[in-house]
């Protein structure tokens, strides 16, 4: 596998979104991987204030970590992290909870650099409905108003925990190409997180990625094969066009069970009786050092090269091209501008 | 109208809602109107830290008025505040906002005395759906915990901008009775901010009560008859029992047009280009003053003394008996602990 080394070494590897609790030590666990850019989750159920405090907290990390890596707001940025050696971190949120009440707030936030932000976490919000939730509203008219907001501030819409309705809501009012950043097709692992075609074709026939997970969950348990992870990605690029997959490994480093009980229950309902525990990754792909294999495993089951670097991270870039490009998205300005004020 | 201004002035009256810009000039409003208790609104779209400060200036506002004004936290403190003299304020909000994420707060704004609160203003939240969005979520998995969390600190929950589907769904998921402080029938007037026969059924049926409202747009605009009204609550109160009709005015005196643009755009979408104006209301009903004309109204049309002492505000009062009585409720306690502990 010395060409293969070499080959996953060169490649722009993008990881669609990971939820650590960052330290220099997982910096140097992506930087083993290969890993050029990720999607790292800033806030989930936080409101504006602790989001902002989030931010401030990144930014110094960023700073005493400057050697090893960057903080992007455009697609350029990537790039030139790339050149530079240095992990490209492009700040995210899985809620839109930064939001509060004020769609004016996703310019204020794409200014400080929040680039792609999921519509809804595990419950329903103000914007729409949530994968998990009995009842899906639909993207609301709040809703509405925040995507064509996070089209002219160049910030991409991510729906990997969003319901089906309001996920196809949103592809259809969305003016720039959405996401799902961390989701596998349902008909891989059932799941209320996996995708059924219908949305998956939304995202996809308008220009956008799925990013295939590996959290635990949406691969079928810790017993998932790495064969059948690539397979199952083969197969998805053949149904949406080898264009429109990604890789999303929902990676969970460094954290204690606490906080997969704050992600569970957050605020919205007591703490479990028994705290909820994170699940066994497959041995295969335990955390980011393990990008690699996934070259290999995308290699094996008959992905081209050129095929295989779409898929680990040059699909993401072109997505984020024509998302936050270089240019008006750098300072949170106005980036698409072909939907109208919002009414 | 010897006899009916002493019978007025003996009753006691209570306004299931306004959302004045309270002065003291508009306290006197209600003194000289005979009004003994009101639930006045502390907040619509405001989040934590804004309906907090809210509270911080009613209780200054208390303070400095208090030769005519009192914070009721029990249906005692309104008895009590009748033999006095003063208005009794019994603080509320149009929304949930002021929870946030956390059905945690449900509880400390209980001890701070907001002791009714309506699940949501115009738009869907993380609670529930409104009367004036396209799709009603019903109520969610947070919203139930809401309404557990109200009931077991003794707040009552107000649907009157709800959504019909999250309406039911909270009077079935409610161990308490709950109201509709400010809607009409919705075969009085047709408008999205009145009923149908289910919602009012659903909570009537339960020990609830509704308030017949006097806004120009569920009345029919500033033409509508007070005889009209009146036959109108008469008509209602013979479908859903004499014990479950009540009044809520809507009043909203004291504020300039910028204030209806607030109410209607909040922080969800930009201003109107041409700002909205507050409709006009019916000669008979300007505000506050005018409650005797209603009393009035409603012995013309039939009603009994007995009967009109209920729908002026016993019926609101034996509803706070149930919902916020003296006791647990008044430093924010558990009430009803019927509920289970929300999971």
């Amino acid at each position: 596998m010395t060409h293969g080394r070499k080959f996953h070494h060169d490649a722009i590897i993008v990881d669609g979104l990971q939820i650590n609790n960052w330290s220099r030590a997982v910096l140097q666990e992506l930087i083993s991987g290969g890993v050029t850019a990720v999607n790292a989750t800033v806030s989930v159920w936080e409101g504006i204030e602790e989001s902002i405090r989030a931010i401030g907290e990144w930014n110094q990390f960023a700073d005493r970590n400057s050697d090893i890596v960057t903080l992007a707001r455009s697609s350029q940025d990537i790039r030139r992290a790339k050149t530079e050696g240095r992990v490209a971190v492009i700040l995210g949120t899985q809620n839109t909870s930064l939001y509060g009440d004020d769609y004016r707030l996703v310019r204020v936030f794409a200014q400080l650099g929040v680039k792609i932000v999921q519509l809804t976490y595990n419950n329903q919000n103000s914007v729409g409905g949530s994968c998990y939730e009995p009842t899906d509203s639909g993207l609301t008219r709040f809703g509405v108003n925040v995507v064509h907001e996070m089209n002219r501030a160049g910030v991409l819409i991510d729906l990997s925990h969003v319901g089906d309705r309001t996920s196809i809501d949103a592809a259809e009012a969305s003016a720039s190409p959405v996401a799902i950043t961390h989701s596998n097709p349902d008909w891989f692992v059932s799941s209320p997180r996996n995708k059924p075609d219908a949305v998956i074709e939304a995202v996809t026939s308008r220009g956008g990625v799925i990013g295939a997970c590996l959290y635990p969950n949406v691969v079928g348990g810790a017993h998932a094969q790495l064969s059948d992870f690539c397979q199952m990605v083969y197969r998805l690029a053949e149904q949406v066009g080898i264009g429109h997959v990604g890789l999303g490994s929902d990676c969970t480093r460094n954290w204690g069970d606490e906080f997969v009980e704050w992600l569970r229950s957050g605020r919205w309902r007591p703490p479990s009786q028994e705290t909820a525990t994170w699940p066994a990754w497959p041995h295969w792909f335990t955390g980011p050092e393990d990008f690699p294999r996934l070259t290999e495993g995308l290699l094996a089951v008959g992905f081209t090269e050129t095929e295989a670097l779409g898929v680990l991270g040059e699909n993401w870039l072109r997505l984020f091209d024509e998302v936050f490009p270089e240019g008006g998205s750098r300072d949170g300005g106005i980036v698409h501008d072909r939907t109208r004020e919002p009414a």
